[in-house]
């Protein structure tokens, strides 16, 4: 027996996290910084770390290791650290070479062709290549269920965020399918009645990003480790050392970059302060897809679009831009909390966004089980739409079944943890409230620091220690709970 | 026997050249945009990719394809191609693994604890680190002196211009010393009869950049295969498909950053234009320092510091600028070619510059020889300095011996290459102007297409695929010929 089992363990993991460092690096340039020419060396680079990394994560070794250590004698950390390296383990040998390998040329074609047949609307040219990824996720799906004794779909679910499944998610999203087209209605209906002013003028970039980066300050991103750049589709890159957002600047309008700016500043927060003492251990990485969004929608929405917040940063915005009556308190209040359902889920204000996510979660769901074919996406889609959300999309599949990336490579499950994120953001947003009660004039007074402690006691700092599950329970008293992000809705917009 | 030795070599060499890309991403990545933060992860990340390229490189197969693609039947280029492949793998196969380890430490710690003793002039602390650094460079140089059967100083000099030794290096800097303190001398004192004017103002950093850029357009940058950023320390680095290259700025001077520019540039062209048809193999790669040198140096100070092409941007920099009488062309050019012997090699004008390589070329081989210690070099570097130069460092560690970096890692042999590279690029300059006689009057005329077909034609395309004296053979008609640059001199300085 290899006594020292779990230390060669951790040693190899080390290694992949480098090579993870290194494509973190690559692919943050890639959206950021290269040229249009440079694509194909790099995405040949990036593809040979990727099988450099299989290859290394999925050696005979580490199995015959993992069982070796499952015999050691180890402490907590280091079961709950053993038992992340297991899962990955799993996760990436479960699947034969040559499926890995179909799934990532079929994936990659298929984005590259839906970069122009989406503008083009080319639904016929889109659906051929997206049926063959379907046909692999399908494999893919049988293969994982099988090993694991779950649904096809819970399997792929369980990619995002390990450990939920239908039988929980189904009643969550059933119980939002009754009320939230209706609270949807109601809200729109509030809020016509006092419609915000548009603020009017050029908002230059440069001022949008200085704005940015004082916000940023005063959400207590560390800027030793990490940094604010611009790319096409926003997104949190990078390591825990050196964590890089991106936004994206229009002009004419600046409360979309700032409010993505505070969303990818609560996913980097969750970054920069993962345990820095498991560092390069899977245990030190996030604990999954949902609770990550539930960090960044805490803080876009939960609290930066709460009035305190609001009434807090006026001051900022009103000295960048110069005054003008939109940008008045109550008016940028309302600028903020506006609820004008639309076609496109990225665009989507907190209300209408479940809807988007609960119309993908129930269309994936029948595509993976083979109930439905991808041929039947545009008519359950815009069935869906009129239903949800009282939206039009027929023939127009580009704003339509064709807007996301997501299917295009086949990331089938990752839907619903957008929806899961925003539900645990409210359920630990009113736990932090209740648990100290003087938050509340904490924020509107610019303290953030009791918030971000209690983040950091919470959630941050363990990493994937716990099951989300467990990570839920003790930080709030309870396990999901959707009854905290319907209350928060409720007061918020019909309050 | 493998008859597919060759092919198979390829494949590995071209997985190389993708753990380089990646290597040269991060590299630049970590000088242009990295926090400070981040510094720890990325050198363990970027020491992980170099331990396994180094294991690639040297791994048992890789010889033993070698010894077989030999036996094979190939073309002239694969031939060429084998022999670039054979080098590399001796040069990297050569030294014992823990010799390798011995220098990267040394070697970084030695650069590391330099970065804050040299700014505080710590001669003792830094020769204590630099001694060590030497004595691992001296087994380096002997190990590969036996190997190859040249003398040790001529084994590390093969590392940055193969091929190239004392025996044809050693008259050509004797022939140097004897006329360039002379030229000096004439050239400053000629010029103190008539001083440029110095630019007033500030020139802004945004303003400068965009004259960067339309200088680099002139010049041919491929921007759809790199880009422009700002560093420290001015490089060229990236891959062929995508060039990076910085410069840094100072407002209230804006012709350093130019010429950094253009320098850069002359280097970026290289690259970018090195053959595609081998991409991946060492064969396609640049054929030495030296030859990259004399690229970068026929852009500054072969053409850019011509009357020609001063002329050509004269307009640009006015426009860019606003007019000013230090800016009208005649001065213009005075400042371009003024000529200032000061104590720091990077900062020096085209006349002095040798007389900087010439010192440190002279210490170097006498400290890989044996003949002086760590101890000796300030003694000798003051009294060449005086010499050559008639500046005094004496005491002036942080000016004087301590200014460069390239022995703190180890890299002896590497300063003669800049020379080299500037009667290479004297070399070249005037053969393309004797072979296309509207050379002059096409720069004068802002067509700077037939010198860049001529560069394109003799150096750029071959990649390494002949050795620098055929290459230059080719081009010129004879082999290296240090009179071309002493003409070049005279003419521009002296006619």
């Amino acid at each position: 027996m290899n006594t020292d089992a779990y230390q060669q363990l951790c040693q190899i993991f080390r290694r992949i996290s480098r090579f993870d460092h290194l494509s973190a690096v690559a692919g943050w340039d890639m959206q950021t910084m290269m040229p249009a020419g440079g694509s194909r060396a790099r995405g040949e680079a990036l593809a040979e770390l990727s099988v450099l990394r299989h290859q290394l994560l999925t050696g005979k070794q580490v199995g015959e290791l993992l069982s070796a250590a499952q015999q050691q004698s180890l402490n907590e950390d280091e079961r709950a650290s053993l038992y992340e390296m297991t899962r990955q383990w799993q996760q990436a040998s479960l699947l034969p070479d040559e499926l890995v390998e179909a799934k990532a040329i079929a994936g990659s074609e298929c984005e590259h062709a839906w970069r122009t047949q989406r503008p083009a609307n080319d639904w016929r040219g889109f659906s051929a290549n997206l049926r063959k990824v379907v046909a692999l996720s399908r494999r893919e799906a049988q293969i994982r269920a099988s090993a694991s004794g779950t649904s096809p779909y819970d399997a792929l679910l369980g990619l995002y965020e390990p450990g939920m499944t239908r039988q929980t998610l189904d009643p969550v999203f059933a119980d939002l399918k009754q009320w939230l087209p209706g609270l949807l209605q109601q809200v729109v209906s509030k809020q016509s009645q006092a419609l915000p002013l548009q603020p009017e003028g050029i908002f230059p970039q440069a001022a949008q990003k200085q704005l940015g980066l004082q916000v940023m300050a005063l959400l207590g991103f560390d800027f030793n480790h990490g940094r604010l750049d611009v790319s096409a589709h926003p997104f949190c890159g990078g390591v825990p050392d050196d964590v890089r957002i991106t936004t994206r600047y229009d002009e004419k309008l600046f409360l979309s970059a700032l409010m993505g700016v505070i969303h990818e500043t609560g996913h980097a927060r969750y970054e920069q302060n993962l345990p820095r003492r498991f560092a390069g251990l899977p245990v030190a990485q996030a604990r999954s897809t949902a609770i990550h969004e539930s960090q960044s929608l805490l803080l876009e929405m939960q609290l930066a679009r709460s009035p305190g917040f609001l009434q807090l940063i006026q001051p900022l915005v009103a000295e960048t831009f110069g005054s003008q009556p939109a940008l008045e308190t109550d008016n940028f209040i309302r600028l903020a909390q506006q609820v004008k359902p639309g076609v496109i889920r990225v665009d989507a204000d907190e209300v209408s966004y479940p809807a988007h996510v609960m119309l993908r979660y129930e269309i994936e769901q029948a595509l993976i089980d083979g109930i439905i074919e991808v041929e039947d996406i545009p008519a359950l889609w815009d069935e869906k739409m009129h239903h949800y959300l009282g939206l039009d999309t027929r023939g127009n599949f580009k704003d339509g079944c064709m807007q996301d990336i997501h299917w295009t490579d086949g990331s089938f499950g990752y839907f619903p943890t957008y929806t899961l994120g925003a539900m645990y953001a409210a359920q630990l947003f009113a736990s932090a409230h209740q648990q100290l009660p003087s938050l509340g004039e904490q924020i509107s007074r610019g303290d953030l620091q009791p918030l971000f402690g209690w983040l950091e006691k919470n959630i941050w700092q363990h990493g994937s220690r716990l099951s989300t599950s467990e990570l839920i329970t003790k930080a709030t008293g309870e396990g999901l709970n959707s009854q905290f992000f319907r209350r928060h809705l409720e007061k918020r917009y019909l309050g």
